[in-house]
């Protein structure tokens, strides 16, 4: 039985332990039966140019049954725009998408967490600049959280009872309780096949 | 000759003018050729529902047969995520992609702008939280200029001469240049269809 093969995206790949981070999802990903796709699973020499980085990520996501995103917040209230682009990407072809969070919080919250308290303009929060804040009790821009769950997925927030910056950004505990609902959800990859045949 | 239809990604959605921001982009589209699509262009009624609105932009973007993309940073250094998870959407599907934006700084100096000065690690720049920054010369998060590059397009800046919040995230100096070079490389749709079938 071969095992889906899942893209792990994320803003994991600007940790310092980047690669030993990327080896401990893919841990995981065996041991909930998928095969992990690792954005820095390249050669040494494409890593240094933006052409290659693109290409290889593309070709790999191409290459997924699934993806699977941490849409932990970076640099703002919003999970890390590489991330958001690759769940648009995916999303336009159509695979299982899920997502996790170190962060439980609505986006509501993150904007006045990190904008400072909201103003109010006919009835809708608005942020210092005056841009109308998105108010439908979802964690993240409504494209973000309704394209994981058009394709089926969900998104899984566990908070990490730390404080260290990087196992923030991890979220690994979100993304072991992720998979364990991707497992429940998404059949082996010849089952697929097979039901698509009959 | 048919005009060809360019779908307009922004943040301008969420200004207090969002509407007429929206008929001012279509009216300049007009004047290069272009017939715009903008994500307000649907039922009230839709604006009230994340799925509805999920699959009205979704369609929309199915239908254009270009993107065009207000990349101007949004609550942080990067653009706006939902603007971002449609620019991975539509290059997935192949279509000619443009950015534009009212700030003309590479990224190191967005992050270093919202999140004060950067340390370092190993030679590579990095943010207040240790997390790397990416130190390509670009305006942003590479998968986002790589795939307009890629896709034929480039990310046209142009600095509006206002301190307005409004105006700045509109954007629509730039967006007038953009659609000049567009003008120039993206032939009519008619001709687009008989160079193929030749």
């Amino acid at each position: 039985m071969q095992r889906a093969t899942v893209y792990l995206a994320g803003p994991d790949v600007f940790l310092a332990d980047a690669r030993s981070i990327g080896e401990q999802k893919k841990a995981i990903c065996r041991e909930f039966g998928f095969k992990g796709l690792f954005p820095l699973d390249k050669d040494k020499a494409v890593e240094a140019d933006p052409v290659e980085i693109f290409r290889a990520n593309c070709a790999l996501m191409r290459q997924a049954d699934a993806g699977v995103f941490n849409l932990t917040p970076f640099r703002g209230p919003s999970a890390d725009a590489g991330t958001v682009f690759e769940l648009g990407f995916l999303s336009a072809l159509g695979k299982p998408l899920y997502g996790y969070s170190s962060d439980s919080r609505i986006y509501r919250a993150r904007v006045a967490a990190v904008l400072g308290p909201e103003a109010e303009r006919e009835g809708h929060p608005c942020d210092r600049d005056g841009y109308e804040i998105e108010n439908f009790v979802l964690s993240d821009n409504l494209m973000i959280v309704r394209a994981i769950e058009e394709a089926g997925g969900e998104i899984v927030a566990v908070e990490e009872n730390t404080d260290d910056p990087s196992k923030l950004l991890a979220a690994v505990e979100a993304f072991r309780a992720c998979l364990d609902v991707m497992r429940r959800r998404l059949a082996p990859v010849e089952t697929i096949e097979l039901s698509r045949t009959r």
